[in-house]
């Protein structure tokens, strides 16, 4: 008779939505987060014979996310995970590992043409990238990687693509002057492990790291994509102590110029051209750079697509 | 034996999407257009007999799109759209009236800390709300619609709900500090129909239009989501000449205050409040607000969801 | 100063996610819904000064929704959308049309190898098209339209397009055995008003309408999507009483024959070729197919993508 | 100065959508594919200077992958994947590692109402799960994951969930008759790597592991969705030969019972109740289960949401 063991196993409440408004006499501050909560520990018994006397019910996790706002706020998306996991692995005996994910929504407040806010309370929601954050904690030391997806970015030149290796169903023609486009999809890990120093700054650190991120593609002139995502590592590594891994996912969003000789038209890329902005396929590129000497800990398929 | 009758009917290609890049020099701009064409006409035959003489094919319609770009440049999606429209029906015999929407998606420059751009080629994706434009023209006038989609907003205090009326399946209680929050989706109708007087300067109005609906959104002392968005459609007639209805389809995004009395926790408004953001159900708001005089033209379920 | 008028509005809880299980012994059934209410009537009141004096609460709909459900049962989408817009209607006084738009997802039951059951109370999502319905009611009379969307079929022969129309934009070749793909989504009229004769058995008219528009599609051979989409109208009006009106509306999802020649592979249709099935743009194709004499009452914009 | 590592990296084209139609006749059948590519080895050139030698393009893997489909037809997905695992690894000198990933949509045949194909060339797309398959090949082994998506299940009784942990947020009451619904995702691991032994059956082999998962799902009277999820693993392990070990990703889709007591409407289970289906937040279980002595090799975060 086949005999079977259970593996990597966790569960949680997933995607519990939670709004923290904060006000500060007429001025309120919001915070827009989507946590998703994962626990491990003993549950043999739950699996084997559907006991559930050591599951926390996924429930009582999602209560935890919304009593925790309210009695604790919410400074940063990593502060408040790594306050959760503490709690669900420290003061629930069966429980040995908690991995909070976190998703962030900015929003910025609505302005008259001024510039000045038009009250206090009204915001109008950024709509850019995706601020992220996984936070694992085994009750010994804290995991912190910090990320963010659904960051799209665009050069209309100083992309170049030629001198690659060619095979007998290679047929793309060599292009000097092409669009470079991605949607960034990124979690860099940080080398704070919850003991001894006291936690970075986490909201600067952001900044910083999607700053530099951000400048690296715009700055690098590419002759490929892996090119500018390794530039983009090397610069977040470069300018921000405290982390010491980051992981990309990058498609390549192919904009192919349009083939106008039908019509009597040139399409230069000089001259400023028409692409067609493809869907499917597209290139992917993924890849980890890392700090001399750093153990590589982000998973490889995190990122992917 | 049944006769069957061809009615409202119209082809075309749908979502084009066209990137059209302009150089001055160092400096770069970018027009990221998602282009559909339908057309109608002299169609009876390709339906009964399957006969395409009259029919020119979605893919020159597609063509036309990438060649126009090209030969007569984007100034914005309204110009683009007006000279598809009049191209399509007025150079094109068996077809009688052109329907272009366009979505248009926009883009910032990356900036460096300063605040300066980082180069004149580079770009990350604006991420709010999606500007789109409809143009129907007959051989005779053009109607212009304006609007935006996927444009979220929030007020975090100054919306009540009370007073409503009641029936046997009413258990909502009254509250008197809420969060309103809503994703605005709009059409505005322009009274410029391509006769006479010069076209609008379409991306000053959307401008106009965008700001006014905005700030009206944010300064109504709300009752009612009705209330909210009728007064940001006065709004945008009072302050916006040239145009003579708009039309919001408003879901009401519901933000229920948790309640974490079991946990020994208060949770009023007044103190800032944690709030589950709910998906499903919601509510959806729609109407149309007219200059007085001016004919109801925004078909209904142009806005529906 | 500018005069505002309230024009067509309407409100009410979208998207209310009920399911019915009926228990006849160990034998369950399952309706698994998807309705959405939409009320007007007299509103100027709360649009201008907020007033919710004849604002039936959004919530309350939704909790007339499931409390019907139960109270009942869910027989058909139809039926229970006629008695939903029936209700809202006749015993609400400020409210004078009700719409009603519901979607259905449909289950099978899981099987053992054999076909038997594996149990009376297992199902598995069929997955395939949504069924969907629409019911109006104005106080006096009830409109119906019936619908599915979703359901995606191929013809990998059996269809041609040439002899179309050229323009100098035209670079389209003409193609003898192409790939007929789409995804169709319809909506149909029932004659029947809700006064008079008894309404009609409903599922058996899906099912009637549903079988003919797919035969339609597989044997009619094509040369144009257009002839396509007017035989399968033709013949669901053709074959099912009851029904006066149908609107179809039907990309062309693009699969194109993938060019190999480079490679010395020869790709033809004859042969059993290899395609490209294509995201955007791809062809859209509406129409209406009315009974003779029938008035055309399904907005176009209802199908449009 | 910071020195940076190259760590995990791997670039291909994702998403590559082929459709192949083989013709036996007058009867067809059709293979419907996205294969996405991923290739790993020398390329820490590419990644610092930019240079391209080593790099086999994505449009070139693109080309491999339709060739192929021509070349050498589509047997399964698994076939299909190994072959062009091996391709690229045997044939490309820089490439040490290919890991191919496909999804496969299935079709049924458009039936008349006897239950006869209408044509040996219409098909309409079946809907339900998605198939999909994960090739990883180094140059001297392959590894193949089988798998599935997006299949949906509800058992409408014969589910419990009490006697859980409690603490200081619990306060979910205890549930003798609930709605066990989810949407299965997983991901098994066969034994044959490539050498020796003919390849399985791979058709046959999914169908055995969807039938005898399902019959699990049916057949577990569930005391918690762990239970049921660890049942179907031992099932298919018991009943698959040549398959070591699967993983599951299972969100526990909330189903609540309508509280209409307001209403003077009772709703228990076992008159058969109205429930409301909730999107977020809900459970999500995952767990591994392998053949007692086999290495846990399924990557956690693949099945992960």
């Amino acid at each position: 008779m086949t005999r079977c063991v259970l593996g990597q196993n966790q569960y949680g409440k997933a995607e519990n939505r939670v709004v923290k408004i904060t006000r500060d006499g007429d001025t309120h501050h919001i915070k827009d987060l989507n946590v998703s909560v994962a626990l491990s520990g003993d549950m043999e018994e739950v699996h084997r014979s559907g006991s559930n006397a050591n599951v926390l019910p996924t429930d009582t996790t999602k209560n935890t996310v919304y009593a925790f706002a309210k009695r604790f706020g919410i400074d940063s998306a990593e502060d408040f995970g790594i306050r959760l996991a503490r709690h669900f692995v420290d003061d629930t005996a069966p429980i040995h590992r908690a991995r909070i994910r976190i998703e962030e929504y900015a929003w910025d407040r609505i302005d008259t043409p001024d510039g000045t806010p038009a009250t206090g309370h009204s915001f109008v929601r950024r709509g850019q990238e995706i601020r992220r954050a996984q936070i694992t904690y085994d009750g010994h030391s804290v995991q912190v990687l910090s990320g963010l997806k659904d960051l799209t970015v665009l050069n209309s030149t100083g992309s170049e693509f030629w001198g690659f290796l060619r095979d007998e169903y290679t047929t793309l023609e060599e292009d000097r002057d092409r669009i470079l486009a991605t949607t960034v999809s990124t979690w860099w890990r940080h080398t704070w492990d919850g003991t001894g120093a006291p936690a970075p700054d986490w909201d600067r650190s952001y900044r910083r790291v999607r700053t530099h991120a951000l400048r690296a593609f715009a700055e690098t002139y590419s002759y490929s994509l892996q090119q500018t995502l390794f530039a983009m590592g090397v610069r977040v590594l470069e300018s921000c102590d405290g982390i010491d891994e980051i992981r990309f996912s990058m498609p390549n969003q192919h904009h192919f110029r349009s083939d106008l000789s039908p019509f009597g038209l040139t399409n230069d890329a000089a001259d400023g051209a028409v692409y067609h902005a493809a869907d499917r396929p597209y290139g992917l590129i993924e890849a980890t750079v890392l700090r001399d000497g750093a153990d590589q800990l982000i998973p490889a398929d995190l990122t992917n697509l």
